[in-house]
């Protein structure tokens, strides 16, 4: 009987005027998983001719478009394009904001997503958006991922992310969720809740679960300095986080907290937990930031698909000058063909 | 004419019981201030003397208890240690958290204190207390900046303190000042305001003026996820912040802001930046943790003294292994020792 076939993971450019493009040929070329995996780049095959042929520091590698369902194993040394349904009608200026650059990368994504939707695909991987390109091409969304909740039919707050630092702290990766995200620090104080908190440390645990193939040790983060400092700093570490934990414990999950947030996340960072429960926006940011953005990796969660993206953005600024660092594209394809094979479904 | 003798700076231990007399004796060994300066240990000379026979790693160094007046330089091959009025009655036992161990601690630095406002020193640099040690022997402060102010006969919240991560960024060092501090998340935003923004930037610039003989580049950290972006999450950012930063820079300062906190402290990190004003606690002990607290030096702000102190606790679970690490200490006492050069007065 024979094995089944690998498993086909697509990448996308982002924006074709940020380095999205010259990080996935990158990324292509240095990722391992062309041996247990099925790889595609949906893009406009003529952007990628012109970005091969005009930016600096990108291999002299041969392109084959293939149909979405081109059946062909993937290697390093050919890149397999599948063109998306509407190409571009004229060349994207680069390290430019332009509705045809948002219009672009749009049309792969949601290419690339209807083929997973349609089981012709198994996962996504993004590069950098640009968020004013895509707004101008018409597409009033944040980003990516509101993109790809409403093409579910999903309302934006159903879906949300666990940033991944792959080597941030020597012991497999560390991965952060958010129990409030994208608001006023005012309105998270006011919106977070035992359930936001339960419920993000149950996303995170079971994508880590899936990422590191063991159970993880996820920690929750305190609100107040020091923890609260029992009760003299605030109330809410034993009124909503520690019931949150317990919750978590109770589904038998290996979860500690509230910790206090200065101390937990440099502890993480020496290998004491995989994950951790972030309570706001920057408490998560400023430690994932210090700790090496430009590695990490983007995992949608709530969604019913695998995608992972990179976390950093278009950089206009270093557009084809061979700066453009893949660590964090091949870490998002590493992710997203891990949680394939676990056959983790979002 | 003869040049004016060096100026006395006085070293204490923190809480005898933890590692403090360590890194005190290591640092007096290891700091080129003697050079410039007239360094004294304020501590119970049959302490020093245990410790210096009974923990590992100790220097083999001869002691000399020298009247708080003896003129004599000092020299990293003799300790000159000055007994504070009250010494002990018995050993403190190490690594415990002893009523005796807080006694002797506060009675060091309140004789080293007595001395700097006689005129008699220019400066305090105090190692680690145990704050509950510190309350058993009936101090019910919680660390050394309560007690300083209130020999100064002002409130505790007269004082504050400035982190510094001397090797943090590449540039000199990093300062970070809170606007607010020991309090909960949610009185701390109640509790933010222009004035407070801007006196925190003030106390920052004076002070980093003082230790880099330049005008310092400081910058204040937004509130909100991505400095608000633009009003969506928050208008603290264009109430409170904008305006206190304008008012630093009214005041012919370096300043800007609101910044993003995340993306702030990576840039700081990077030498963008002497100093940062941190809006809350965690906003501010977040990144200083993870880039090196046990290297950072706290310097009081808001009394009319020079002090200084290692940012790092008493550790009793390393006391005596030959493991403390004096490096704070030793940035501790060349932080004091510049600003005394400075002529800066708190």
């Amino acid at each position: 009987m024979p094995s089944p076939s690998p498993p086909v993971i697509l990448l996308t450019c982002g924006d074709p005027a940020g380095i999205g493009p010259e990080v996935a040929i990158q990324a292509w070329v240095a990722t391992p998983w062309h041996a247990r995996a099925r790889l595609r780049l949906v893009a406009d095959p003529a952007m990628i001719a012109a970005v091969l042929a005009g930016r600096r520091g990108m291999p002299a590698l041969p392109v084959a478009v293939v149909g979405a369902d081109d059946p062909r194993p993937s290697t390093p040394s050919e890149l397999l394009v599948v063109a998306p349904a509407e190409t571009a009608a004229a060349p994207v200026p680069p390290a430019t904001v332009s509705a045809a650059g948002g219009r672009q990368a749009a049309a792969a994504v949601l290419h690339a997503f209807a083929l997973v939707r349609a089981g012709r695909a198994r996962a996504i991987v993004t590069g950098p958006l640009h968020k004013a390109a895509l707004h101008a091409a018409g597409y009033d969304v944040p980003g990516h991922t509101e993109l790809l909740a409403r093409g579910c039919g999903l309302p934006d707050a159903a879906a949300s992310m666990m940033l991944w630092l792959p080597d941030a702290n020597g012991s497999g990766g560390l991965g952060v969720v958010h129990a409030t995200l994208h608001q006023s620090l005012r309105t998270a104080l006011e919106d977070l809740s035992t359930e936001r908190i339960a419920a993000a440390g149950k996303r995170l645990a079971g994508l880590l679960a899936a990422l590191l193939a063991r159970a993880p040790r996820i920690a929750v983060a305190a609100l107040n300095p020091h923890g609260g400092e029992g009760g003299i700093f605030g109330d809410e570490e034993t009124r909503l986080v520690a019931p949150a934990v317990a919750l978590l414990r109770g589904a038998g999950l290996d979860a500690t907290g509230p910790l206090p947030a200065d101390t937990l996340f440099l502890r993480a960072s020496r290998g004491a937990f995989d994950g951790v429960v972030a309570l706001y926006h920057d408490q998560g940011h400023i430690p994932v930031k210090l700790l090496g953005m430009h590695r990490a990796v983007n995992i949608t969660l709530g969604l019913p698909l695998v995608r992972t993206s990179v976390a950093h953005g278009t950089a206009f600024d270093i557009v084809g000058s061979g700066e453009a660092d893949p660590t964090s594209m091949v870490a998002a394809i590493d992710a997203a063909a891990r949680l394939v094979a676990a056959g983790w479904a979002g």
